[in-house]
C-alpha cells in the first residue's frame, strides 16, 4: 500500500478506512480518482478529491456577485499613499488580499503593499498572488513576523524552498492559471482587497500595462482580480489624462487609486532565457516534435499552437516558422507566453493573429500595443474550463515541459525530486486540457536524476492530458487517452512514426532507459502539508509535504 | 391638487392617504420626489418612487450572478435553426426574451424569433428589446394574439402610438440605455434567454458588429444582455473561422449560435436626419449655444463632449470642429451616437479619441473598424451611475433635445403633447446626469404647439439635471441646482451672457413667450396606465397613461 509513491510503513500514517482514507500527522488523507492522497479540509475550506481529467460540473450554478461600485461622482478615486489605501479599504488582521505577477522578477508592489501591512501592525492575512518570484523573498520575514500566515498562489524559488521547510500552518494552495480565475469567479476564494500594478491608468481607473514607464504587457492576469474582489485599488506610477486608451482594465472594475514612484522594474517580465538553445540535445528534441508534427500533418494551413518561454520553447517557436515559410503556409493563431521570436513570426506574416496572455521581452510589448493582430485576453478567455469558450481548446499542438514525467505519463512541474516546492503550475494543466495535441519535452535526466519516474514525487497534470512524451533518445505515445478518438489519433500517429524510423518506445522503456541513465534522488519526506495542487476544477489532485 | 399636471377633478382618482396616495382605475399611486403620481407595483414586482436626482444608493450589493457557462468542449455551440434554439433553451409561457438594437430600424432578428414563438405555440412572453422601431410593427399582431403580454424596452414610432391605446394589461417599462444596463446586472430583470444578432462571429461565439455584410458597429448595447442572460444565442450572418478578432463580445458570454440568410440591412442604422439643418431657425440655437460655449471658456483645449444626431446635433458638432480648428485647439474626447461628422472630426485631429455607443452610419462603422482612437464601450462603462467610473461623468458638455420642457426644466422626450408615447429615453437622463453642462434645445413651437410648458406630459429627465434651455427667441439658465458649484457657475454664465448682449429670460418669461406662440394642445388622457418612466437609478419617474 503507497502513498505518493511510497511505502506506508515509512510514514508516520494509519488507515481510517479501508483503502481510501489516511491519517497522516493527524491530517485525514483520501485516495482520488489519480490514486492519490489527499486532504479534504485545508485552507479553511472543504475541496472535493480530483475526480477525473474533464473535470468536475462546477458546484455553484452563478458566479459570485461583485460589489456594485456606488459612488458619488464628485468623490475622486485619488488616494495619497498605499497607507491610505490600507485605510479606507479597511484592512484588519485575517482578511484576504490579491496580487498579480506581470511585472515578474521586477515587480515592488507585493513588498510595499505588505511592508505597509507589517508596519500598521495587521496580521493573519492570507495572500493570493498569481505567482510570487525571488525578488519577493523578503515575505520570509513577513511570514516569521505573522503578518503572512496563508498563501494561495504561484511560489517560483526561494519562498518555494522555505515554504517546504514548513513554516506555514495552512498548507499553500497552488491553482493553475484558470483554475485560480476560475476559483475567484465561482467564490472559492473571496478577496477583500486586490492591489494591482498597472504601468498606465486615469483618474477613473481605466487602465492599461502598454504605456508608462514600467509597461509590462497584458493585463490578463489582474481581471478576475479587479472585478471580484470587494476593493479594488490599482497602484500606479503614470498617471494620464481621462481616458486612457486602450482600456485593458476598464475603471468600472476598480475603487481607489494610488500614485507611486515606481511599480517595478520592467526588465524583471524577462523569465528564464530569452536565448534559443544551442543545446544539441535540445535542439534534437525540438526537430523530432517538429518531424512527428509533419508526419501527423499537424504543420498544416491554418494550424495553430501554443508557445512558451525556455530554450526548447523558443526553438521550437523559431524552427516552426522556418517550416510554416518553406510551405508557404501560414497559422491561423499562436498564443503565448509572447517572446520577440513569436512577434516576429507575427510580423512575417507567418501567424494570422498573436493572442496574449503575458509578455516575457518588451519586444512583445511593443507589438501589442501596436499591432492590431496581437490581441490581448483575459484568463477566463484563455482556459477557464467553465467560461465555454477557451483559446486553449482551439489549440491544434502545444509543447510543454516538466520536472518529471511518469509511467502513466502524469507531469510534475511543481517540486523536485528532493521534493522541494521550487515552481507554480502556470499554465501547464491549461494548456494539457485544451490543446488537442500536447508534447512533454524532457531530458532523460537532469544532474545525473532520471526524469522520467515510476511515480511523479508531485502531479501537477494528469498523464490522461498528455499525448507524446520527447527526449533526447527517443519519444513515446500515450493511447490510453479515454476518448476514443485521441486514442486512434495517437495510435496512428505512434504507427506512423514507426514507420519513418523514429526511435517509439513505451513509457517503461523510457522509464528503464531513463533509470539506467543515473541514479533516482533519495527524498526526505516530513510530516508537514505545506501545499496541495488543485486541478483546474478545484479539486485536489496531490499534497506535498514538507522536506527534512 | 394636481396629478400630472391635471386637476383630480377631471380623471378618476380618489385620495387614499393625504396628499400622497391616490387610486386611479384600482392602480395605486405614490406622490414621488418630483411630485408625479406613480404607481408602486407594475411589471410583477415593487419598484421605488424617485426620490432625486442624485440617484438612489443600490437596494442589491452585489451584481446578479451570471450563470457558469459549462459545456464539454467537444460540444459544438452550433444550431441549426432559431427554431432549434427555442427548443435547446427551453423556452416556454411565460419567460423573458431579450434583444438589442444595434441594427435599429434595419433588424430583422426580433421579428424573426418572435414569429417562430408564435409557431411554436408559445405565449405570455415578456420581452426586453433596447429599442424597438417601425420595422418591429408587426409585434402588434403578436401582442393581439397573446404571444406578447409584456414589454420592457423603448417604443419608438408605431409600436408606442398602439401601446398608447392600452392594448397591454402591464405597462411598458421604460429605462434609460444605462438604466437598462443597471436593472439587468443588478437583478431587477432576470433575462432567460438574450436573442442577439452579430454581423460576424466565429464557432466559439467570439463576435463584433464590425466584420461581415451587415456590420453595424459597436456591441455596448447587448453586453448585458449577454452577460446575465441565463442563456444566450448568437444569431449571425456571417460565421468566420476561430478567432474572430477583433472581440467585441468575448465568446465565455455565449451558449448557442444560429447562422441565418439575413440579420438585417445596416442601412437601418441611420436614424431620423443624417443631414445638417439648413433651417435658420435651428442653425441660431447651434450658433447661440457655441457662443455660450465660448463665453464661458467651455471651448478649451481638452474639452470633452456629447454628440448625437438630428440636425441640431450635427449642426453642433460641425460647427463646434469649426471653432477647435480656428483656435488651433483639440478636444479630449467626444462619445456618439457617431456619425461622419464626429469622425471627420476625428480624422482631422480636432478630437483625441472618439468613443463609441452606438454607429449611425457606414462611416462610423468604418472608423471604428480601423482606427485606433475610435473606441467601442459597454453600456455600463458609458453611464452607469453605479459603474463607478463612466464617460458621461467626464464630459464637460451636452447638448439635449426634447418634446417638451417645463418651468422647472423638466424634459420630456418620451409623449409628445397629446399624450402618445412615441420615443423611448435612449441615453437622455444617462447623459444629463452625468455631463457638467447640459443644454436643452428646442423650438418655441412645434406645428403650433408650444413647447415650453408650465409642466411636461411626461418626466423623462429631472430639471435638476438641466443647465441651460435654449429655443431660438432666447435662453433660459436653471440656477436651482442643489450642487452650490453648479448653481454657481450657471448663475456666473447667465451673467456673463445678459453682459454679451444674449436674450436671458427666466424659464417662466420662455413659457410665456412659447405660450403666446401658439395654442397648447388638448390631452385626452385615458384610465389605464400604459407605461411608467424609470429614473437611471430604477425608482420610477412617471406615469404615462393611455390616450382616449
Amino acid at each position: 500500500m503507497l502513498i505518493n509513491g511510497r511505502s506506508i510503513a515509512n510514514i508516520n500514517t494509519s488507515v481510517v478506512t479501508i483503502q481510501v482514507m489516511y491519517l497522516k500527522n493527524k491530517i485525514e488523507l483520501k485516495s482520488n480518482g489519480i490514486g492519490r492522497y489527499v486532504p479534504l479540509c485545508y485552507g479553511g475550506g472543504m475541496h472535493s478529491p480530483y475526480i477525473d481529467h474533464k473535470g468536475s460540473i462546477p458546484s455553484r450554478v452563478s458566479e459570485i456577485g461583485r460589489v456594485t461600485r456606488r459612488r458619488d461622482p464628485y468623490e475622486s478615486k485619488m488616494l495619497p499613499s498605499i497607507k491610505e489605501a490600507i485605510k479606507k479599504c479597511g484592512i484588519t488582521d485575517g482578511m484576504t488580499i490579491s496580487f498579480h505577477h506581470h511585472l515578474r522578477n521586477g515587480d515592488k508592489v507585493v513588498n510595499m503593499v505588505i511592508d505597509e501591512l507589517f508596519r500598521q501592525g495587521i496580521k493573519d492575512i492570507r495572500i493570493i498572488p498569481t505567482a510570487l518570484f525571488d525578488v519577493h523573498n523578503r515575505l520570509i520575514d513577513h511570514i516569521k513576523r505573522g503578518t503572512i500566515t496563508r498563501i494561495e498562489g504561484s511560489l517560483n524559488g526561494g519562498l518555494g524552498r522555505f515554504i517546504s521547510e514548513g513554516i506555514l500552518e495552512e498548507p499553500v494552495i497552488l491553482r493553475s492559471h484558470s483554475g485560480r480565475a476560475r476559483a475567484i469567479q465561482q467564490g472559492d476564494i473571496e478577496i477583500d482587497v486586490a492591489f494591482l500594478g498597472v504601468s498606465c491608468c486615469d483618474p477613473l481607473g481605466n487602465a492599461n500595462g502598454l504605456m508608462g514607464r514600467s509597461c509590462y504587457g497584458p493585463c490578463g492576469f489582474l481581471k478576475a482580480d479587479a472585478k471580484f474582489a470587494k476593493k479594488t485599488v490599482l497602484i500606479t506610477d503614470e498617471l494620464v489624462n481621462f481616458p486612457c486608451i486602450p482600456i485593458s482594465l476598464p475603471g468600472t472594475d476598480v475603487d481607489h487609486i494610488v500614485v507611486v514612484e515606481s511599480i517595478g522594474d520592467p526588465s524583471g517580465i524577462h523569465t528564464g532565457t530569452l536565448k534559443i538553445t544551442d543545446d544539441p540535445q535540445r535542439l534534437t528534441i525540438a526537430n523530432m516534435i517538429l518531424d512527428v508534427m509533419d508526419i501527423g500533418d499537424v504543420i498544416r494551413n491554418g494550424m495553430s499552437f501554443q508557445a512558451g518561454s525556455g530554450g526548447i520553447s523558443l526553438a521550437l517557436t523559431k524552427l516552426l516558422g522556418d517550416r510554416l515559410r518553406k510551405k508557404d503556409i501560414k497559422a491561423s493563431f499562436a498564443v503565448g507566453g509572447t517572446t520577440k521570436y513569436l512577434v516576429s513570426l507575427l510580423e512575417d506574416g507567418l501567424i494570422g493573429y498573436l493572442i496574449d496572455g503575458q509578455s516575457f521581452d518588451m519586444e512583445s510589448v511593443r507589438s501589442l500595443r501596436d499591432n492590431p493582430n496581437h490581441v490581448e485576453i483575459s484568463v477566463d478567455q484563455y482556459a477557464n474550463l467553465h467560461s465555454g469558450a477557451t483559446f486553449t481548446e482551439m489549440e491544434d499542438v502545444s509543447f510543454l515541459s516538466g520536472t518529471e514525467v511518469d509511467t502513466e505519463f502524469n507531469v510534475n512541474v511543481n517540486t523536485h525530486s528532493d521534493g522541494y516546492l521550487l515552481h507554480g503550475i502556470g499554465g501547464h494543466q491549461d494548456v494539457a486540457y485544451g490543446s488537442k495535441l500536447t508534447f512533454i519535452t524532457v531530458p532523460l535526466t537532469r544532474k545525473g536524476n532520471p526524469i522520467i519516474k515510476d511515480r511523479v514525487t508531485t502531479v501537477t497534470t494528469p498523464g490522461k492530458l498528455v499525448d507524446i512524451v520527447v527526449t533526447e533518445v527517443g519519444l513515446a505515445f500515450n493511447t490510453t487517452n479515454v476518448r476514443k478518438e485521441v486514442r486512434q489519433r495517437n495510435e496512428d500517429l505512434e504507427s506512423l512514426c514507426k514507420k519513418n524510423g523514429f526511435n517509439v518506445m513505451s513509457i517503461d522503456e523510457l522509464r528503464r532507459t531513463s533509470k539506467a541513465s543515473g541514479m533516482d534522488i533519495l527524498r526526505k519526506e516530513g510530516n508537514k502539508l505545506v501545499a496541495t495542487i488543485q486541478y483546474i476544477d478545484g479539486t485536489t489532485l496531490d499534497s506535498v509535504w514538507s522536506v527534512k
